[in-house]
């Protein structure tokens, strides 16, 4: 049952946060701070750090051109991180923007894109993709960050998978069965999605992926969806089906 | 199983389909196919009206500035139309159009918009919400355009609810249990989905909400979703759980 303070705003910061802690604020959060949304000192925002949970910290100016905050009290505990895992062929610039926004969202704990042969991105900006996994957790009061790692080919990410960890992907070709029971039956445990490109995987793809015993090829209906949203769709199953919607004693993939 | 042909163009057109007929091609359809697409005379794409199922048709060139389509072979027959309603309060612009679409996608059969005390927008432009739908089902090889209704207040859209029929809310207030178990138990026979504005609903439309016995509150989870996001994942949890993504002669929410 979510109950944050949906008002105040809520920053991602660098530095360690401890009461009374002095924390420099960026140029950029400067500006939308005191530029866009007219705050000044003694207002006081959100701050995370993905470490050190969420506090309330009141904005103080050292100097006419600088902005600090003063964290005072905190308001949330760090939870436990997410143990679910995503991987992803990478999409062009917007689309990827918003699947990796959406995957923060849904609570992804690691995001990794993979590289496939209908993969139509290769060079993937680390940098961008770390600033919108940012900007996801800050607008839904999300905590933890995600570990961001750098592109892999799918072979060879089939060929280091970790033992114990069942890697759910999702297969347009699949025969109709229910999501739900293949994942209640087969899917219990630490959890990893693999989110294909536009193209979809190649034949020669989807034999590799069904060859390995970790592997759940999963339906997702009848009709063919766009990629970033079979991405939501296939973590709203997982999540209700054998995740963090489950009541708390009930997640099944955390370790 | 989607057994689509992934290849050719597919094209929504409002005539009639049938074997020989000559359907013109709009000018836009016509630059797409012509100078993006670069097809000519002789080559085939694939049409739909949402009547009269997917047709292959050949193009024609009856002048040098037009261009018709001649149905040959009906590729798929026209599907039952999904009886699954989405009614949500509109978003700005970029995200209602993504809503929109995606909703279509995931096989909503009626979209409806919603004025409730938080949404932001309050003019909706009927032709761009056709324009989304029509697009969506072009790109994802759906066969049935959804019904596109006029906005309704909530209050009215609840004193003129359909007996018979449950109305699904993302509560995000509503306690931890889980959203599947709550839907195969209080979910079955025709369902609507409701997806409120990025503030939420106020306390007094979460009232009046519960208070309708044909109201069915669920969660979404620990997160707090962004409305786009909560439209995609509460219809992928209807889907699997009660809907068509069930193996077919287990559809729920069908009449």
């Amino acid at each position: 049952m979510p109950d944050h303070d949906f008002k105040s705003p809520r920053l991602f910061v660098e530095a360690d946060l401890a009461e009374g802690a002095a924390v420099e604020a960026t140029p950029a959060q400067a500006n939308y701070l005191l530029n866009v949304m007219r705050l000044g000192e003694a207002d006081t925002v959100l701050l995370f750090n993905g470490r050190d949970g969420e506090w309330r910290a009141v904005l103080k100016r050292p100097a006419k051109k600088r902005l600090a905050f003063r964290p005072a009290t905190r308001t949330r505990e760090q939870p436990e991180p997410s143990d679910l895992q995503y991987f992803f062929a990478p999409l062009k610039h917007a689309r990827l923007d918003y699947m990796v926004q959406k995957a923060v969202e849904m609570g992804a704990g690691l995001l990794q894109p993979v590289l496939t042969q209908h993969t139509q991105v290769t060079r993937i900006n680390d940098d961008r993709l770390r600033a919108n996994a940012i900007e996801a957790a800050e607008q839904c009061g999300i905590l933890g960050l995600p570990d961001c790692r750098e592109a892999i080919r799918l072979d060879a990410l089939l060929d280091s998978f970790p033992a114990g960890r069942r890697l759910v992907f999702c297969d347009e070709r699949e025969d109709a069965a229910s999501p739900i029971e293949l994942l209640h039956r087969e899917a219990r445990g630490p959890l990893a999605l693999l989110i294909g490109p536009e193209g979809g995987f190649s034949a020669k793809e989807r034999e590799l992926l069904r060859s390995r015993d970790f592997v759940v090829p999963i339906s997702l209906g009848p009709r063919i969806l766009r990629a970033d949203t079979a991405a939501v769709a296939a973590l709203a199953v997982i999540q209700a089906a054998v995740g963090d919607w489950l009541p708390h004693d009930r997640w099944q993939h955390k370790d």
